[in-house]
């Protein structure tokens, strides 16, 4: 069993506890509130939206380290719904990874919307949790946390594969926001 | 009902000649051998490798002037698996579009392996073809033609999205390649 701190009690930080806790993994879940309280997970989900990143890293980057971070974020430019807001050639999880050289962070979760997280299905299929990340360690550490919990959870590869993953992000988000898919549905995974 | 060329004779070529002649359009199949053949589609599909694009646009760009063009290509390397070939703020759809000024391009099958072509199926799910371009009308067309063939067809937005879609491709291919899913799965979507 692992302890797991969630940073940021939205929908996707509770969604997150909630698998973690199904899985008999003990959970703190931090809010805006608890700013003075230590981190004290060893994998830490900072599920708060990506402009907040930097304000938490800023507070609590030293605490990281020797941490596994979740970086779970769609760095989506939400005025237009037509870009990302890190560079063509990087991602979220690549700029969180160069601000915290002593964590290991994976990306994870981003392609999974909060409901198809909490019902466990996307559809007829059980919901996927891809995970891309450099270390195999702490990629086997969270694939576990979510298969106790009762999800299914595939190796995307490295961390550079996070670009990807935030494109899948971003597209589905546009579907939903677009209304060709519903905040229910999304991608699901067929082996 | 249109008439459909499909430049390519490979497992996707066929594929889409497949579900375009279920829908009782009339297809020409042009391969290698076919290049003094004239493209007589109003739909033109290119079916080739990315790498084999280039060629096939000097060869006939002229004679795509005001036709649809289906960009279905997924432009990676695939001596690493680790990146795509064309620059990452950009897109093979782009790149295409921009070489052909006359043509309506759009962006589609890049994201269905062609075993969920030919079946209809991605596990559970019917096979849904995300179609991306700038032009309304191309897309209610292409749409048309995989609806008829029994398949789904999702509006993906702007030519913009080429490029998430190729991050989808891209991904779906890895995750083929390194045996996380198998060449009859892959992504399906959930309205």
């Amino acid at each position: 069993m692992a302890h797991i701190s969630i940073i940021g009690t939205g929908n996707m930080g509770q969604a997150i506890a909630g698998i973690a806790s199904k899985g008999g993994n003990s959970v703190e879940l931090l809010g805006q509130s608890d700013a003075d309280k230590p981190v004290t997970g060893d994998v830490v989900v900072l599920a708060v939206p990506y402009p907040a990143v930097a304000d938490v890293l800023r507070a609590r980057g030293d605490s990281l380290a020797g941490k596994v971070v979740v970086d779970i974020t769609n760095p989506l430019d939400f005025t237009t719904f037509d870009s990302l807001t890190v560079p063509a050639d990087s991602s979220a999880a690549a700029e969180i990874a160069a601000a915290l050289p002593q964590s290991r962070v994976l990306k994870a979760f981003n392609t999974t919307f909060a409901a198809t997280l909490t019902s466990g299905v996307v559809g007829p299929l059980p919901t996927t949790v891809l995970i891309a990340g450099d270390d195999a360690d702490a990629k086997a550490l969270l694939a576990g946390i979510v298969t106790a919990g009762g999800l299914r959870a595939v190796d995307a590869g490295s961390l550079r594969r996070a670009r990807e993953l935030e494109a899948v992000g971003f597209l589905q988000l546009t579907l939903a926001a677009g209304e060709k898919i519903s905040w229910t549905g999304g991608f699901g995974l067929v082996n």
